[in-house]
């Protein structure tokens, strides 16, 4: 039977977003099937730059969309300003080392077919609506991802 | 045979609280057993805000005493002024949508039976007594927490 | 057969490199197998502070390999300046209690058998050679850390 690996990515953080991206391609690549549950935070990889909508929200929901990341390229570091280093600098340093960036990393997991589930309670409260997300992520509560936990073999929260 | 679900709390931030508490709950819910081993930071969430108690501390173990989180309540976010944010705001937004705040799913938590664990090393570093903490939280080693980790189906730190 | 605990250290912090290295210490003792994976910042843990070397680096990775935690005494807090507290009061709460420190934690691990993996791809991406690491660090990539967690009855990201 295959092995399953399963990530919950809680935060919005541009390292910890590339080491859960990491670890699902090189788990695809092995033939692991992998499911990633965006919740809290981690939405914000997942949504669509292009797809921000500001319909039918409270003000706080309104402000919260326009405030907060909008998709990969946005997300900061974890330790913003640790060693003076940037995420500019951060970037620079994997582009000389031909290692791919974030909205690469992403791709490549889109492609390879990581199941992408989205924390529904989270997308309640911060009044974020499916469209606003890449088409892939599918909208699942606490329960369902606890189902799927249980059925893996490797279980991360990030 | 029932399953289990095993968290360390370690973070003292009222996201993450609110992650490792949704967790719980659901999984209660599902007829699935929870332990949570709360340590370091994460010993916060479960300490009574009636109960702080000063006799018997060093100097430090007094200023820690005082300076840091009395309960559910004082927890900060994990990403403190992100988007300018701030933890009312969150609040707000969950109440607007009618999820429950975080002393509530403490308190769902400790109604349905999850098991609460508290680390004796960081109690005894932080020069917290028993009695600080809410009655459920039952004092084990980091050894104790092991053993219950490698009988449970999913493990994660948080 | 023995049991066996894989962690992600990807975290450089005082605290949650203190957290890491008491499990993993504490596994050993009951007799539980021990892997745990530098990725990222918790490469910082295992470098080896006299073995720094700024020759065939760019620019950006000699400034990064001068600017960054140069091994354990040099790890900031996961919540600098929370409560006002800093790492020296942790580390002399620590030392009131007989706990030991972060880098007698780090050698209880190196004698104990803990098996050392580092992140080839972070290593690379901040220009870090082996040479620079602790000699017990073996260099392996996320496939390799894979197999080993699916190998594993704990696995836990920190």
């Amino acid at each position: 039977m295959k092995k399953k690996l399963n990530l919950i990515l809680f935060s919005g953080e541009y390292d910890k977003a590339i080491a859960a991206l990491i670890l699902a391609n090189s788990a695809k690549e092995i033939d692991i099937d992998v499911t990633i549950f965006f919740a809290f935070w981690g939405l914000m990889l997942v949504r669509d730059p292009e797809k921000m909508s500001l319909e039918d929200k409270t003000l706080f929901e309104k402000m919260f969309c326009v405030m907060t990341p909008k998709g990969p390229e946005d997300l900061p570091l974890s330790r913003m300003n640790f060693a003076g280093m940037g995420k500019e600098m951060l970037k620079v340093m994997m582009t000389d080392d031909d290692a791919p960036t974030l909205p690469a990393f992403l791709k490549g997991a889109r492609n390879k077919g990581v199941k992408f589930y989205g924390c529904k309670l989270s997308m309640e409260v911060m009044g974020f609506k499916k469209e606003e997300f890449i088409p892939e992520l599918e909208i699942v509560d606490a329960k369902d991802y606890l189902q799927d936990a249980l059925t893996s073999d490797v279980q991360l929260f990030i």
